[in-house]
């Protein structure tokens, strides 16, 4: 059965994988897009690499007629995101790509985002959009927050171990890498090719990074009390995707067999043979993430890495595996290209 | 129906990419896979971003039962291909992606391969395999030979203009940038990233580089008469894609306008708009192929740009596109996945 | 003897690559640098790796005392920089790096650049700042024009053909592939990573470029009449350097010995053996240009490339070979450093 | 005073390094170049970039003549550089580039490289070439061992620290990501660009790297004790640079003040203000190595992060460094070129 989707802030890069994903889906049909700055264009002056597509224009959202949409996913920015979606009509699903519905808690929403949320009442209401750990609600809910791509990526790296006990939870150091498509397409001087080329920053050092609001939610809550990462996300010389490090303490052995079993019938999630790391390109414009669990020349250290493109199965591709869930269909569908290496 | 495949020389490039569009190829199912060096080997462990799917391991040519097999994939070297096709059962299907069976003449061959061909009654039945030019004798033929990723781009640009006589034949200059993909997963100094990063270098300069072999086949018989391209190929740094530049005489407005009817049809090939000119990444992971077409400020002169991904419209993806057509598919089908940007 | 040096513009590119270089220069001192917007900062918040120096403060121009300074590099942007230097002390000797003073003819500038000329006494003063081919002019100028960085490239790599009666005039065609950094630090969406990452792009299609005013200033001087080159610039993921294709019609061995003896004695511009052609990384932050001429498989066509690094031999380097020249120096002094490799 | 120079293994990135840095050298003479597989060739032949210098072809070791030479370089691969010292005339200093002569301990290096030392003698002669650690020693000694670029990184991050007793021994993580020179110019299928492209990967995972043998013998010396860091190195889509991030317990105001004091008076290691971080361009092609320190949002969390360029302060520029101090020279000589931006 073809589900009629709407995709707002469809100008930006989480907005355009959004179209090119939904371009194979076999039941989700693009019915209208938004961008508010570039309203009257087609969406082929905006991304050319969707020429051969037959798009609607960009619109302005006031102007959108969601009347036949049965989804629409929300790729705004943070804050305006919320504004939004209050005045979206109430029987409409929502897959939301911004930060506004991750945090449930309103302190500390106000404390990572700087302002109190102006629609509390969706905040209660939302689910958090981690498929593979939040299935069931996601299934029923209305609205979907998208979880954080560095959020995603360190989830599915340590949720399984600290579930089943397996690290030390006050030693836990995480050092990402993450590809320049996760800033956006916004125009700002350290994004550009000339600095970015042969380079690689640190960002948000010394705990900072918006995203450890989400590992402090998630991981307190199945650890049972405060847990609180060491985490320093690096900008580095590459398009898509994120690498995420995690040094832990623990045993390996076990670590691997938590991991393996935690994952042994998931679609998207890949544990490696022991011993074996991800690179970031083998998940590149793919919804797979990879991961790989090493032990140390030192007894008790633990170290897990993994992989995913920040843009599909940290974004885009997750929002739809929702949509999926969310319009009854089966959770893989459209979703199963494989990576393009190289 | 299901058709059964087979591809040999999968651990290269074009391998990997046959590999990864059928993954999604609604009736393709691959059966065997050969790569000798790594005969026994898993496909995952050559290419872990396969690591999600079902797939034969690697195996001898020799070992593979072709009994069930409706059409192979040939993706081994230059030279050892004619061989290897030689020996298969005469009811197979076969889509050379070698330069094996590119030149119909044996004179030609020799000259640019520089010896003579091994099976020469093969050769003269194999139709050459640029489908949009050839699509008729493609349904029929038994061994389709793949075009030059190079050789297939300056056909797009070019075949039109050179069969409407709206260009000056004795003054063509066409200057290719291609990425490192196109020479293959082989260990050569020169392709080492620390070689090619903030690289840019001419090769196969002075009109020896074999695609030209192709130009001279194809480019003489629409002319009826001699046509010698001044062409230089130069490596650039990125994974992939083609960007040719085509330095031509003529008149712009008339060869707009045989270029946009030329290819109305197409499915794959899209002319932009007058004055509009393609970029690589447009077309990145994708079958499609762009075209631009611009005048110059001295009347008379004509510049034309073709992009595509010389792995999957260059080699793999033109290689299913044929054997679409072959096993009486939608020339299509699997292939409509958009370009992977950014 | 020390010479007191200003950089007007120091917070751009080219301004920071005259820091770098006169960073070993032994007898530049850098008295003053500008950088309106940024006026107050020091030089190593704009730029942290110039952090080991000891530098002054950026200022406004109005705030910098010109009186003990020797020579002022001027790399303000275009039209901008006609205004200020028309206010400086007229003892001071220049050295421009914009394009403002580059066209002698008041209607070329007005043609190319979109309106009248706001200092025509000076645009009359003015030396082309091609040090090989203006070297005695130079010497005893005080305004010396640097020459846009493509437009350098393509002189080098045509004037001694054009001197000598080398070519076919009628048809030169120049495929220029130009590095991020030529574009200078500014904030513009196709200049960001995840645009440029993995693509190339025309640009400036059709005989708009710019430069192109200064190709018929020059080459037609040198010829004795009208010359108009078909020229088109690619924009390249990397972000130094020039590589210019020029496919010409002409006896190869008479266009190899005329460049091999124009640039003989000349330190920075080396002409390669027969057939062997440049790589843009090989000039990599130098002040070095290299040439390869080769032949073709075709009688009469000849094909000359050419490589430099566009901030350096294209612009500051340039400018600091002129401004040793204008100083009494050994045009070579503080330039003699080896490229960058890998 | 000019000293002879001889470069064994000149053919190799770290050779190329020494003859680039060389090349602006006051008082340096390339008297000999060997390379065993390419001798007898030009050195332009092997690196174009090198083309504008007067330099001696590659020639085998032992037809060198060693009379005149004041200091020879040794940049050739692991174990066969202490067969070739061992061979030398006693009276030539010698600064080492390889592994050799890294470990003092022998049963460390049987450990750490597979077999017992070849020249057990020299290997208790030798000098560890951390410059700004060991300028005593260095000044006086006959054969300096060159520390391996990683480990150099990460002594310049924590010698400090670990001096002062500011941070837990027990608790040191440390994640590298390395360019891709550090692995020289060597044939490997992950080194192509093609793989390295748009990828991030690590490598010597749990501790195996060859490095921590440095990091074993030089923390467990300066500690009192045996420290055992958490290490992983990660190739990244770079040429040159290395950054490494340390994850540290302690208290950042110290840290930051034990580290700004250690390196006060260098001149080639800067620290930078507190909560800055260096990124890895900023130090491109030079011999400056840029430290920042940050606290966390977690009371006792410090992170440290440090970035040189592999090639020059991770090798070649230490080497002349060292090599300056052995003959007399200021440390400094030749090698305050400013790092190449953008």
């Amino acid at each position: 059965m073809p589900h009629n989707i709407a995709i707002l802030g469809a100008s930006g890069y989480t907005g355009a994988e959004l179209v090119r994903l939904i371009a194979t889906h076999p039941t989700f049909q693009i019915k209208a897009l938004s961008g508010d700055r570039k309203a009257g264009q087609p969406m082929s002056s905006v991304y050319p690499h969707l020429r051969h597509m037959d798009l609607p224009d960009l619109a302005r959202i006031e102007d959108i007629d969601f009347a036949g949409i049965d989804l629409v996913f929300c790729a705004l920015p943070h804050a305006t995101s919320q504004a939004v979606i209050a005045e979206l009509p109430e029987r409409l699903k929502v897959v939301d790509l911004s930060a506004d519905f991750r945090l449930r808690d309103p302190q500390a929403y106000a404390a990572w985002y700087g302002k109190a949320h102006g629609a509390p009442a969706l905040q209660r209401e939302a689910v958090y959009g981690l498929t593979e750990f939040y299935r069931d609600q996601i299934r029923s809910a209305r609205l979907v927050a998208g979880t954080g791509c560095n959020a995603a990526t360190g989830q599915f790296a340590l949720r399984p171990l600290i579930s089943a006990g397996a690290i030390d939870l006050d030693h836990i150091v995480m050092d990402l890498k993450a590809a320049s498509s996760g800033a956006g397409r916004s125009l700002k001087e350290h994004l550009l090719a000339s600095e970015m080329s042969e380079n690689i920053k640190a960002y948000s050092v010394g705990g900072t990074h918006r995203h450890l609001g989400e590992f402090d939610q998630e991981f307190s809550a199945i650890a049972g009390r405060e847990v609180r990462v060491q985490f320093t996300p690096h900008l580095i010389p590459a398009t898509r995707g994120i690498v995420l490090s995690c040094y832990l303490q623990g045993d390996p052995g076990t670590a691997f067999d938590v991991m393996s079993q935690a994952y042994a019938d998931e679609p998207f999630i890949k544990v490696l043979p022991m011993g074996e790391m991800p690179q970031m390109k083998d998940v590149r414009a793919s919804n797979f993430c990879h991961i790989g669990v090493a032990g140390d020349r030192v007894a008790g250290r633990v170290t897990v890495i993994a992989a995913l493109d920040n843009l599909t199965k940290g974004s885009s591709g997750q929002a739809i595996q929702n949509a999926n869930l969310m319009l009854g269909e089966d959770e893989t569908l459209g979703l199963m290209a494989a990576p393009v290496y190289p």
